[in-house]
């Protein structure tokens, strides 16, 4: 988990993927989005999605559940090859041009991954930058399921 | 849960309330945003949050759960005064300008409303309609915490 003079504009990475099983979509739905397409397979078929589809807030969640894995995996080969401090990721204030590109259906697998688009410094918070990140997710025929880019405050370094 | 013909620019709605709770919050981020200040209180309070704080990915479904809920009771009520169809609303195929502005710290409650703020004919699919809503939520001490324009496919009248 570097800090905001680490990091570099165009700097794109792998964050994660994963496969969204229909229990999944279900479980999901249930709590959070219970329309019938999201719900149940026929359903689905019937829909524009044509096929049990994941709801959207799902796809976006496990987006930052796969972000907040690889930070903690950065964070544990970093503190084990010399014992580094981990600075803390701040807040982020929200994101723009959310965009759902591609049903994502049972048994999808989607690939997130992202990349650096701009970097500044904070006005109001001068230990921290402003960072902004286009993040994609590819599903397994390579189709671009979905994007937003994200804003985040990161830690300057003291 | 009208159609599109019925919807007007301008008119505003309250959707929902939603009280996040301590267990909530971390149900929702042991599962999807595992980050410490979404986990522990005192984590929280050493954080930019000071507190415990929701994830903004939760603040999202909740919104969406809301809608998913008003939906169900309009349609049902309509069922009721009359046996009217059921139009089901299509997939969604993104959002502008998402902005998490206030912490929703465990105990506060969200009122959310939507207003609709565009709508224009599908060019390619004739029987849908496209509506744009910005949807805000103000939190128990009238703060709007949570705020983003959502992009819908809505039925045209037969």
């Amino acid at each position: 988990m570097p800090y905001f003079e680490d990091l570099k504009i165009g700097h794109r990475e792998e964050v994660g993927s994963f496969t969204f099983t229909a229990e999944l979509i279900k479980q999901f739905a249930s709590q959070f989005d219970p329309q019938p397409f999201h719900l149940d397979e026929e359903e689905g078929r019937r829909s524009l999605f044509g096929g049990l589809a994941a709801s959207g807030w799902h796809v976006g969640s496990v987006g930052m559940k796969l972000l907040v894995a690889k930070r903690r995996r950065g964070a544990e080969a970093a503190a084990a090859a010399g014992g580094v401090a981990d600075p803390a990721w701040g807040p982020s204030p929200g994101f723009r041009d959310l965009k759902w590109l591609k049903p994502v259906l049972a048994g999808d697998t989607l690939t997130y991954a992202s990349e650096i688009i701009s970097l500044r410094e904070s006005a109001s918070k001068p230990e921290w930058g402003i960072m902004q990140a286009r993040t994609t997710a590819t599903n397994q025929r390579g189709e671009m399921a979905y994007a937003f880019t994200g804003i985040a405050f990161v830690p300057r370094r003291p």
